[in-house]
């Protein structure tokens, strides 16, 4: 295995586009033919795109499938040599115990014209975001072929995270581990994909080469970073993050450091992809969204900035008598900063003919105030087709702090799962690579101006108590009790946990948003809305 | 086993109230002692309440639980003959592969004061809106203990339904298999219940005595009809649908006819159920929903007092320029005919002055007056604390006919599984119990009323052509192709499947809703957004 050379086609395919993951398999194939590589490595699926959902039980898409791999390999003449490992969606012929699953989640291993042989995953997650024993039909048989006098293993992302994986079973049977993955990021994922491949390789004496997906499909965001071990376990290749890219290796190639950018540079260019490919693959024009001077409309309208371009992105300014002098000002600085384009709308007159049209509590006047804003943004999307971002952070979303068809109306949430805190301390961050966000939006307490002297924390604890409260509750699934054994005190904690459980109702509503947490809301995050436990 | 008489406890709990949940096991116990029975049955997790989602992650509801479970066994020792077997999430001591679950979904048996032992399910289901495979660890035996001299086996629900299940071990080891279920309603599913349990008593000679719970959970509605077979599978005992019951039998009792109303008439009582439980369980003062004279508002405003009678629900007709003359007439026959209290409140006004402050284009203007709609009826909800209907039916989300954070704008939307042609017959169906719901409403075209002359067979086939199209597309995971096949036309077949995939995004925020079909949205379909498989 001296002088084998091996590839990583890191793409970012978008799910359902066969035609196009196709094209960008092929041009990867031919790239990795070019370098003289004999293998190239795809991420999981990467012809069907990750994950696909409910698409797994279409028959109609699995023969769809099958017939893009057929293509690829009439194709792969091109590149004789080749043995090219990709992930696509494979119709079962065993019947699955739940009647349901129809499909194999499987790696095609294609050389010269020929399909030398398929793996199926045979470790389905279903935690977190994952739904895969819903989806798939589980293998149980491992696949090995040979290069040269290599010999190569195939495992898919799940299998060599399980203690009991067959790739403990891989010992003397295999030179190196092929693993085709789509791992979406999470703060501190890089590191512990590392540590997992890292006790792989000193295990069973294999080489690892680890190919990752890249781009955002959905709440997910898949950051590249593929890399490889040798047998020593020492790293030899590394791939870039969140860029797609076609790199090889041979297997003697010396170490190379891991070097990964900063926690807050990783997350925000994991947002800045999230928000990017929602918006290209779902062929959005542009986007618009609320400008309040406040933090949480600065990072998004930044973020969205850095995905699409200036050029594409509109804020829209819309204060208020209960809007503090410098909301204004704040709001046009960052705008000038960006280089949007800024548009002032007044609700004044509109919200004196609902107050004169209906009788409103407090309560409905703030947020009516909310809701006459949704509908401005919206209409504004209706008339332009741009997608409207909804600002909210996850603080906010947990504790309820929000009004629904209000500043939580729109089609992505880009803060979804960022806390408060992390939102102040990715403005910062932002602000070393160029000084977009205000400093003043940093630096005020933070208010929905919906009232005289509104601040968040008349009705929220200070931020940095809050957000290390609720990860306790959500990220730890932790209890009072246990909020009461860190030090909180008792009414504080239940207040906060009651906060929680009363938001669910509204949570089923909110848009999507990139995922960066272990225990994301939506999917990654499933509670009941009728629900007596505190 | 002549003279063993067996109860089931058919019971409404809500999820995580365990101190209610233990008042109606209690109360239950009490009831079949009286009745004489040596034995109790409760429906799955009727401690806990079912499904409780991720509340199975979290340590100590899990001990909150075993608390329960241990004050009924303390209770237990009031009705010394009775034998108890009741449902409840069970604290794993074994580690699950996937270091995620640590709870079972178990039964304890228990006898004057003691647990004679645990069942653990052991088929997880994990399709359609169940997510056990997420949430439980596996059992791995079986459990079986003696009254007398009959033989008896513990079973939960998946375990009877799966042809490779631990049931068809039960030959000649079991007289009676005892199943705890929490069974959703669907179409269908009660007779469907019926084989199911009669193949297993055919095959195995056993007796089945089958619990199911009873009442609304969020999206879910458990309709009862527990149902007992005695070893030649003839029904013995039948329960009530749609209410609690203690009912007891011998399994020498004879035989009764299964007795089921028509679907039309189950349909509409599980919806009520639905409604009713989702109010009550949420602790919701009453309801509020705007009365547009169409058949949508007019059904879920019958359904809302079926739930929760005439003085808890309020009605608003929000007329426009738009509005056919009838329109008005219809939701004031309706309210009159219901009893429930109409307030008119005009659109105009503020209607003009969005015209007056913003652009819009035709798609917004339509908009905007559904939102100015939505924006009324919720400053009404925040006042009132009422909650708001989303009266959209599936039809119609099906295929993105709705103006997101306007008509489909609302708390719980009980239309949601129910295509638009059903909509119809349950009105019709209703209507047979007492005229309550304008004649003209269900005769007149629909119509959106949001520009001049509009009907929805402007934009979409005729509903008995659309419902059949979405069937294949929806519940069969069919593909235009189908459609085709089926005799379609290929460009409404294309135009059918689009219009589906593109209102994914809208969909993805919609309010909860009852299911009654296998699949239903919401958790029952999972898509991906960004998808270009069409």
């Amino acid at each position: 295995m001296q002088n084998l050379r091996i590839a990583i086609g890191q793409i970012n395919p978008t799910v359902g586009e066969l035609d196009s993951n196709l094209a960008r398999v092929s041009k990867a194939c031919a790239e990795a033919s070019e370098m003289g590589a004999e293998i190239v490595l795809f991420g999981e699926l990467a012809l069907s795109g990750y994950p696909i959902g409910d698409l797994a039980l279409r028959r109609d898409f699995l023969e769809s499938s099958e017939q893009a791999l057929q293509q690829l390999t009439s194709d792969s003449t091109q590149w004789p040599n080749l043995n090219i490992v990709v992930g696509y969606p494979r119709l079962a012929t065993e019947s699955h115990a739940n009647d349901w699953a129809i499909a194999h989640n499987s790696a095609a291993v294609i050389k010269n014209g020929t399909i030398l042989g398929t793996y199926d995953k045979r470790h389905l997650p279903n935690y977190t975001v994952f739904d895969e024993w819903r989806n798939y039909v589980p293998g149980t048989e491992s696949f090995e072929f040979e290069v040269g006098e290599t010999r190569v293993a195939v495992m898919i992302c799940e299998d060599i995270w399980r203690p009991q994986g067959p790739v403990y079973d891989l010992s003397g049977l295999a030179d190196v581990c092929l693993v085709l993955n789509g791992s979406p990021f999470e703060k501190g994922k890089n590191e512990l994909r590392r540590t997992i491949a890292e006790r792989v390789s000193k295990s069973q004496k294999v080489a690892i080469v680890y190919a990752n997906l890249v781009g955002g499909q959905d709440d997910l965001i898949f950051d590249g970073d593929s890399f490889a071990l040798n047998k020593n376990a020492s790293q030899i290749f590394q791939g870039s993050l969140f860029e797609e890219q076609t790199g090889s290796f041979e297997m003697t190639s010396p170490t190379v450091q891991a070097k990964l950018p900063i926690q807050l540079s990783r997350t925000w260019d994991a947002l800045v992809q999230g928000v990017r490919d929602y918006v290209d693959k779902n062929s959005i024009p542009g986007i618009v969204l609320g400008l309040s001077g406040g933090i949480d409309s600065a990072v998004c309208a930044a973020l969205a900035v850095d995905a699409i371009g200036a050029q594409r992105v509109k804020g829209i300014a819309m204060p208020s008598v209960y809007s503090s002098d410098s909301s204004m000002t704040d709001a046009e600085t960052l705008a000038d900063n960006l280089g949007i384009s800024l548009e002032i709308a007044q609700i004044k007159d509109i919200h004196a003919q609902f107050q004169h049209d209906l009788d409103l509590s407090d309560l409905a006047d703030e947020n009516i105030q909310s809701r006459i804003r949704a509908l401005i943004l919206m209409a504004d999307s209706n008339n332009s087709g741009r997608l409207l971002l909804s600002t909210g952070n996850k603080s906010e979303i947990a504790v309820g702090y929000s009004t629904i068809y209000g500043d939580s109306a729109g089609g992505y949430a880009p803060l979804k799962d960022v806390y408060k805190t992390e939102v102040y301390a990715l403005a910062n961050f932002r602000n070393t690579r160029s000084e977009v966000i205000p400093q003043n939006s940093i630096s005020k307490p933070p208010s929905a101006e919906l009232r005289p002297d509104q601040h968040d924390q008349q009705s929220l604890p200070d931020y940095e108590v809050l957000d290390a409260m609720l990860e306790v509750l959500i990220e730890n699934h932790g209890s009072i009790d246990d909020l009461i054994t860190a030090g909180y005190p008792a009414d504080l904690a239940a207040d906060v946990a009651k906060k929680l459980k009363m938001a669910e109702w509204k949570r089923a509503q909110g848009a999507i948003g990139p995922r960066i947490s272990k225990v994301s809301f939506g999917r990654g995050r499933r509670l009941p809305i009728a629900n007596g436990y505190l």
